[in-house]
């Protein structure tokens, strides 16, 4: 053992967050050994209140601190952007020009790891599009066999009803080079192809 | 904003742990959120306790949370390696071959700092020399302007008092590139060539 027990025990702790090895961990713990107590106090106390005021929202089903989040009060249901997790809210709304709600499925379908239809929120979907007219539904699951598989069960289902599908697009990143692009990212961005001229 | 308030407070404390950006900050405040209430528990009272129960040995400066740390308890003095912070014990130890005791300066000399001889642990690390008979100093700050002149500095006032005092060898780094080291770096190594036949 390097350190002290307190500080291998914190060590141990903050490599349980995500990407964090044991050099990065040593790190952080002597930054909060070093930091102000006041600092200390407010990342703890931030922890806390993160892990006891955070829920999720009744209407979407991301994350917030009310009954309904901020984005379900406040925006139209005219679009709903249907995402797997939660935290993929955060990543749509970096997307300043959409201005739709969202909808968490709380995962995708896997066979794989016995998840179905049943335990999705899929059953809310449909009463939420019911409820505001909704025209289109955006599936923006990740570009995977289960969030493809998960955005065409979608589509399926609600073709009968008269609502638009679309799948956000596949295709080559900003900023890749072609050469590095791996065979069906390529295959997909050909099959998606747009006139430009 | 684009997560709910909590959530940011959160990120943004998390932003205050060493190269941590928004990104990164955002993603372990989602881990949190997502955690074992358990774990996080376990975080929360490991954060508190290395800030409450850590503190500064009586004899080599290092952090410990008892009087005096497990080195100094366990090792002789007759070898002593200065370092400049705490933290950089933990570094040294990983050398798995040096068995001697450590000495915190605290900081090195800095006039740009304003940082002289009086504020670091000069006059403590002349007494324990003293009181453990000490053969051999090792100097081990930084291989930089600062950590170079307190070696220098600590070198001309140990020399009447007969203890040999080293410093640890600055060459290349094992598996760079010629190539890419810098100019000092290829000088000092030039220095310091060794027979090997």
């Amino acid at each position: 053992m390097r350190n002290s027990e307190p500080i291998e025990r914190l060590i141990a702790s903050f490599r349980n967050l995500p990407g964090v090895g044991y050099k990065t961990a040593e790190r952080y713990a002597y930054y909060i050994i070093e930091a102000d107590s006041s600092e200390v106090n407010d990342l703890v106390k931030n922890i806390m209140s993160a892990k006891t005021e955070v829920k999720f929202c009744r209407e979407c089903g991301g994350y917030t601190n009310k009954d309904i989040c901020s984005i379900c009060a406040s925006r139209s249901g005219d679009i709903i952007c249907v995402v797997a997790e939660p935290k993929d809210i955060s990543v749509m709304e970096k997307v300043k020009n959409y201005n739709g709600i969202y909808h968490v499925l709380g995962g995708t379908l896997s066979p794989l790891e016995n998840r179905g239809p049943d335990d999705l929120r899929i059953k809310e979907l449909l009463s939420r599009i019911e409820k505001y007219g909704t025209k289109e539904v955006i599936m923006a699951t990740n570009p995977d066999v289960e969030g493809d598989a998960t955005a065409m069960y979608i589509a399926r289902l609600l073709s009968p009803l008269g609502v638009k599908v679309t799948r956000i697009a596949q295709g080559i990143s900003m900023g890749t080079d072609l050469e590095y692009a791996d065979e069906i990212t390529l295959t997909k961005a050909l099959e998606a192809r747009r006139t430009i001229n």
